[in-house]
């Protein structure tokens, strides 16, 4: 009786999702529930609205045409950033490629801070991986993390969710 | 300002979301928008109501404590279905040893059916993934697909969405 009734609540709530879904699609996001699709949305809503295009899933450009790749994670779960799952050499030039790197951190599923890294401070990270690359003999890497104590070390808060900390945070005047 | 009006449509919708997680949460999912964790509430519910106990992400016994294993796909992206990130030996093994395989199909985020294959009609596909595995000469496969077509042949259709197909649908009375 117990999983019947949570089957029922899941049909109530169900319409809602649908609703959410189809503000994803708006704006790309073809399934919320991959990815980190229903999150995604969240942050392009709001880089948007910091003059950042965001469309089609990871791909961000500014008004110039610049590049800026998203990632995001769970602090929850892990406080590593998960990369790709073959990262190589393709993947290394793509990421030195864009202008900069926005970083959205969730507890849950909640939004608690966005950090944007200027992506020549990511330089020793990626140096890092192209010696494990180099030692390792293969051709990619299984999903490297980047350390959320590097994120916040090296870049700008530029979102905190107003349930956060306080405007007089001290990581607010880093960099 | 369509942004900003989407960024408040979100913010409406957004206390919906947070009671589906807490749904998911209570059957063991931790993150509804990643590894389709909002899409396996919904197959974990139907199935826990035909005798399964399914908890924590993927793992579902039943009162034998026979395990089976759960996979999904999105038809509106693609008739494979994904099997595992760096398919080896050991995982094959895992494969093989679950009593069933779950199929569940949606189109973007609605569930159309779910499939029941017997493990041992998957076979010919393990047996064609150990081929793969020796003639690469790699430690793994990345990613694997599961045609969909394979499961419709050999499966037993468990559920279908009440939106969808008639009762006399020759699938049906398949196998």
């Amino acid at each position: 009786m117990r999983h019947h009734s949570d089957l029922e609540k899941l049909k109530v709530l169900f319409p809602y999702i649908r609703k959410y879904q189809e503000l994803a699609s708006k704006h790309g996001i073809r399934d919320i529930f991959q990815d980190n699709g229903g999150k995604l949305l969240q942050i392009l809503l709001i880089l948007n609205m910091q003059g950042l295009g965001c469309r089609e899933g990871n791909d961000c450009r500014d008004a110039e045409g610049y590049e800026y790749e998203l990632k995001s994670v769970n602090i929850l779960l892990t406080k590593g950033i998960s990369t790709h799952h073959h990262l190589n050499p393709v993947i290394l030039k793509k990421y030195r490629g864009v202008r900069a790197w926005y970083f959205s951190v969730y507890s849950g599923i909640e939004l608690v801070e966005v950090w944007r890294v200027e992506t020549r401070d990511l330089e020793q990270w990626f140096k890092a991986q192209e010696r494990k690359l180099a030692e390792s003999g293969r051709p990619d890497i299984n999903n490297p993390k980047i350390p959320l104590a590097l994120v916040r070390r090296v870049g700008t808060l530029v979102f905190e969710s107003s349930d956060g900390k306080k405007e007089s945070d001290p990581r607010r005047t880093g960099r």
